[in-house]
């Protein structure tokens, strides 16, 4: 959202726009903003006007961003806020967030090693710009929210704490002293806490509303476990068996405690009922129903009460994020308003200059298209009801497409024309030529898993790449090519990259190999997984896949802030881990078989499991090695290997990293992970169901220059629509252009829950009171007679 | 639902009941019944009269237990029907099942062998009882229904495929041929086919909805798997590595594609990554991204498919009882009914005659406060809104609590009421009282924690003993014993029980202990269990604990369900594993160290990773060990290790079996039974928020005859009703006697669920017609417009 900020850069289409204000001098305004207000100045000079419409665009751009931030009023202060809210600043920001956590890659331990001095500079440049955002912020915001902000606290604290850190860390190592730099751990709350970052904001606060529910769930999930370990002990300790590598069985608590909670995530299952159950048949009972009732039916409860919260806070932000919009829009409207009769309006030149300062870059057919929809009935001024709707209005992506004539047919008509052209077009447009290239893809498949050294199958390769060609010509010379390669047009932009890739890649690879020994491994290794994405066309011809893989995409961007979520997670962890864990397992290359090198250079993993499996490589010495060490434990399989590996090198205390780490990744985070999954699945299904056709596509439709999106995803707009005569006089408004609602399958799952909150709030209402909405609780959501369908 | 059928057995509370037919001539059908006919009899041999009533309670009958059979209404097929559903026959047919499905214990291969003879007679057997059960059920439907359903026919196949099995085998064993007893693993069929089972044949049907949604997210998961397959292949292929345990590594297509398979369940993890992670890091890259796509976000999505089509089916399958439920009810009111002025009712004297049929032990009391309820006006007939109600006021329990003094009050009341006496009262009655024995439990886990040896720690145990058992009469002191022990009463109960068991298991160790050398190993470690199990009252002084622990007792009739489904899969497939796997791998005493007993007698497995973890006690050798290892098998971990040693001793192809099992236990069950916790849990916590107070438990405050469940949850039911002197005038009908609910804690989700759909039907409403109801789809209940509450 941030980086398609309304005003900016964007250029204007008309060299009219640059009035007596040129864009130099206050370049974060834009052109479009410098337009209103010279030729509102022309008119009278009214610079009170001008004032409340840069203030009614702010409102309204932040409505329809939802961008939450409280902002002085004074023209200064918004002027600063269009500032603050500018790509170019937002962009600043995360690369300094990139930067700060990048350096843990050129500290010690080191993946690419910087001396201190550098790392130190780079540091304490970064944190300068997070002051200066932080100090930016308060400018733009009021004193009194700015203070009582714990993200703005958060920030400073962590500031003052790192420079602390740094000045200790430099000044005892330049005595040689060597001591931990401590704050690094903290660098994630950056990330975290600058206003950008909302949706992982989001995910923590589910979390964190999660854990007093949870708490008592895990609390009895613990008592269970201690009381089966106390039974484990009395059962098994004192028969003096052995485990199959030959250690005592079960004979100190601390240790049964330790792999009955392994046993809880599955990892050491059935090695650890395996004496036992040699010893008596009957004593499987035991781990089965230990199994069942702390494996199964505890993590499913551990799900089902994330699950519950997240599903109900999700709904009370939602639910906040629509009546502040509301609000901000009501805010808008009572700056604009004017009374004409009865009623209060905003006039129809105020509107067009609103929404070209929200949305600069808007073509003038969608303009017009906008204000058609939201002054129904012509009237020169847009009411209330529908100046509300105008972020939602402005939300929606209209694609407009200009409808032409391929170019060969306006170039070479007659031959564009002719019984042969006509047929290859007709052939191309035929399902079985799509089939017969799935055919072609799936034969491929098998010269692939065949033996590449033989030099047919090399032949065959150029055969194929040069049919896949054929096929994207034959494609654009049947479809026009504009509309073939249209904004949203993901699945042919999808085939046409990969044909290219490969192609290149292929070539280079030709290349390369040709000038006889080819040194790069890296070039080889991207040919073939080039090579091979290609089978992934299959995908496009079946229409169920593309269904899965659509809905799978849209949830995408979601997925990404679950992605920063357990990036801060892993980040927090690694630093720990690389303090703790650092140097203690060493790898070696694995055809060094020296008794050093098999130890991982650590006499104390002698005989262990950890050495045997080879796993000297997961160890914690540089930032990458200890994320793929995490993921590992996240997945969650031979934990236990691991732990016990990275015990024996220091202490037994160390486990409870990993036993802490599994909590919070494991028990916490993959269900909310799972929570949102299952979530965002069901707001895409129950919404296949019904479509909701907007104002927008109503009146699109009413106009008659609306496209069939089934038309458009065949890939055939132009033709069909060229051939049918829609309502000619309507369309003299916007003549030469046909709109269509960009794809409904490619909207977030957050979009279509506000949407379906704010349907529920009628026209007429205000909404709460600021404060109010501020204090919702969930509960509140939770209407007084559930029946069967909210409950179910 | 089945072993509470409503007439039978059941002793009439009054000798009149014992009219002109005796219980011996018809004893089915009951004495209660038997007394109406006789009456009816008496006041002018009205057979009709009584052929309908009979009829109307089959309904009411049906609609109560929710049966769903349509039966013939001649009094004949009647009789046979109330017959049928007597809890002796469904009894029987149950027995007779179990001992069909045990009998895989004592045949080949074998836990306690029994010869050929005896199990095949034994089988023999039972498919009689089975074939007798489905004549009696022929006799009672109408032939039309009989033969449309499945149910019979494939229980009569079964029958026929199973005789002709037992025919060639006992054939064969003649001549001394082994042939394989395939039709075993049929024999699961019996017990999913009779209608008792209603509840595990709605999991399976769940199962078969899912199926064709899951097929092409199945299909995608596979190509996908397959894409990344062809990229190891040709990535790691050639590179020469080698695992940890020195095999070839990705070198062959259908290996790859087995332990890319392997890693989606994680099994394999990080193992399969690390010769690849030990080359190049970047090729870490290729397993995160793998494991990202296919374990977490494909897995993610098998469960919310398979999820959403529960909550679907499970819907549809409600409504459509309800419906049905309500039709039953409008059948019997239709017999029963007489026109009163302008509108149809129920006398009051054939209403309590109909009552009593269906319910002859329902208690005066009870039977007068359901009139009070269904006859609101007192005007001696019932209406039909409120007749239409009696099969939920029959559902619904209600406890009548005979509110006495304590008998030591009765008896000593001098002592009882002594200042000395009301100060224990009030000790026991205080919180620390509570508090004090939750530290003496803590107490008690550390000693048993500690060394038993210790002739001190022993005698500590009679002490906490005695200490518990003081508690407990401390407590029948101070409440009155019966309302102690009611009979929803559940945390007393298991308190008292966990404590006398405890102390028979302790005075029985020292028992054997005193006898010098004890023997019985399974006595000593029921001890240990019972002594352990002790400190689960902890739980009892948590109210969340309680509450948490309340909602999964109150799941446990269902996951009971599950349990039904996992076994019958269990058991086809343990059929299956023992005839494949049979004495392949043998396991011997830990002891023994004969190369032989190292490779589990099995050349095959020499040096194999499964005989290294010594697994080869993980056979099919017999039913029992068949089950244990497909639990392990469904907690996934090392199924690699199990597969790989099964496949050696067999062939690679013994791979599918592990497979299919988890494709059809992982993927589908463990997701349905994650899926019914989740809707469990979520329709527990919605009902918790709003109290829905039913017609009863209003009346029975009119009445004044309440009592507050928090007041019999405490433990102090009698003290306190009795000094509060409630409306005596209106307590006169009910004299001496309390009603409350049974606690609303112990309902089932499906009993939630259901009434939860009943109230959105209109009470006039007949309803749609019984083929209608009976094709039911799922997508006819979402309702047009979707809003955000039941999409979210």
């Amino acid at each position: 959202m941030g980086s398609t900020v309304a005003l900016g850069l964007f250029p204007c289409d008309s060299p009219r726009f640059f009035g007596r204000l040129g864009a130099s001098k206050r370049p974060f305004l834009g052109c479009c903003l410098a337009l209103d207000e010279s030729s509102e100045g022309g008119e009278g000079g009214r610079a009170p006007e001008t004032r409340d419409l840069l203030l009614a665009a702010a409102y309204v751009s932040d409505a329809q961003y939802n961008r939450n931030v409280p902002f002085e009023t004074s023209p200064q202060a918004i002027r600063l806020y269009y500032f603050y809210n500018h790509w170019t600043m937002q962009a600043a920001t995360y690369f300094f967030i990139c930067v700060d956590l990048s350096l843990a890659l050129f500290e010690e331990p080191a993946l690419f090693p910087l001396p201190f001095l550098a790392t130190s500079i780079a540091e304490v440049l970064c944190l300068t710009a997070f002051f200066g955002r932080l100090v930016h912020f308060a400018k733009v915001t009021p004193q009194m929210v700015f203070w009582k902000d714990t993200k703005n606290i958060c920030i400073m604290v962590t500031i003052v704490l790192t420079l602390v850190d740094l000045i200790l860390y430099g000044s005892l190592e330049a005595v040689n002293i060597r001591s931990v730099r401590w704050s690094r751990a903290l660098r994630p709350v950056f990330l975290i806490n600058f206003p950008e970052s909302r949706q992982i904001r989001r995910a923590f606060r589910s979390i964190r509303n999660t854990l007093p529910d949870i708490l008592y769930v895990f609390l009895l999930f613990t008592f269970s476990m201690l009381v089966f370990s106390l039974m484990a002990l009395k059962l098994f300790g004192d028969r003096g068996l052995k485990t199959a590598e030959g250690s005592p069985y079960f004979e100190n608590i601390l240790e049964v405690v330790f792999e009955l909670y392994v046993l809880v995530t599955t990892a050491n299952s059935p090695d650890i009922m395996m004496p036992a159950y040699d010893f008596n048949w009957w004593y499987s009972l035991y781990f089965i129903t230990y199994i069942i009732i702390n494996t199964y039916i505890f993590m499913s409860v551990f799900l089902a009460v994330v699950y519950n919260n997240y599903r109900k806070h999700l709904k009370n932000e939602i639910r906040k994020l629509a009546y502040l919009k509301r609000r901000k829009m009501i805010e808008a409207f009572n700056i604009l308003k004017v009374k004409v009769g009865p009623e209060f309006v905003v006039g129809e030149a105020r509107w067009r200059r609103l929404v070209h300062s929200v949305a600069p870059d808007m073509s003038l057919g969608h303009l017009e298209l906008l204000l058609r929809i939201s002054d129904e009935g012509q009237t020169g001024h847009v009411d209330k009801m529908n100046f509300l709707r105008l972020a939602d209005l402005l939300n929606i992506q209209v694609v407009t497409i200009n409808i032409k004539r391929h170019p060969l047919e306006a170039w070479v008509p007659r031959l564009y024309q002719s019984s042969a052209s006509l047929l290859v077009q007709k052939v191309v447009r035929h399902r079985i030529f799509v089939w017969a290239f799935d055919v072609i893809i799936l034969i491929n498949a098998i010269f692939i898993a065949l033996d590449e050294k033989n030099p047919f199958i090399s032949y065959a390769e150029w055969l194929f790449l040069s049919l896949y060609v054929i096929e994207i010509l034959l494609k654009l010379y049947t479809y026009e090519p504009r509309a073939y390669f249209g904004r949203k047009q993901f699945w042919n932009w999808f085939d046409t990259l990969i044909i290219i890739a490969a192609l290149v890649a292929t070539v280079a690879n030709a290349t390369i190999q040709s000038a006889r020994k080819y040194n790069s491994q890296q070039i080889l290794d991207i040919v073939l997984i080039l090579r091979i994405l290609r089978l992934l066309r299959v995908i496009i011809s079946v229409q169920r896949f593309r269904v899965i893989v659509t809905t799978l995409i849209n949830i995408g961007p979601t997925m990404l802030t679950f992605g920063g979520l357990v990036f801060v997670v892993y980040y927090a962890f690694a630093i720990v881990g690389m303090e703790v864990f650092h140097g203690k397992v060493q790898f070696f290359d694995p055809n060094f078989t020296t008794p050093h090198a098999l130890v991982c250079g650590n006499p104390a993993l002698q005989g262990s499991a950890f050495s045997r499996a080879r796993y000297c490589k997961n160890n914690f010495n540089d930032l990458a090695s200890s994320f793929v060490v995490l993921m590992e434990l996240t997945v969650v399989n031979h934990v236990l290997l691991l732990a016990d590996g990275f015990a024996l090198v220091t202490h037994q205390a160390a486990k409870l990293y990993f036993i802490l780490f599994h909590i919070v990744v494991v028990i916490l985070i993959v269900n909310i992970f799972i929570a949102f999954i299952l979530e965002a699945f069901f707001v895409a299904y129950s919404l296949e169901k019904s479509e909701v056709e907007t104002a927008i596509e109503k009146k699109i439709q009413e106009l008659g220059v609306g496209i069939q999106e089934e038309e458009v995803q065949e890939g055939k707009p132009t033709d069909d629509v060229d051939a049918k005569d829609r309502g000619d006089n309507k369309r003299k408004a916007l003549e030469g252009l046909y709109c269509r609602i960009a794809s409904k399958k490619y909207r977030t799952v957050d979009t279509l829950l506000q949407r379906m909150f704010e349907s529920e709030i009628a026209p007429e209402e205000e909404g709460p009171s600021l404060d109010e909405i501020l204090n919702f609780s969930p509960s509140d959501i939770y209407p007084k007679n559930p029946n069967f369908e909210n409950s179910a």
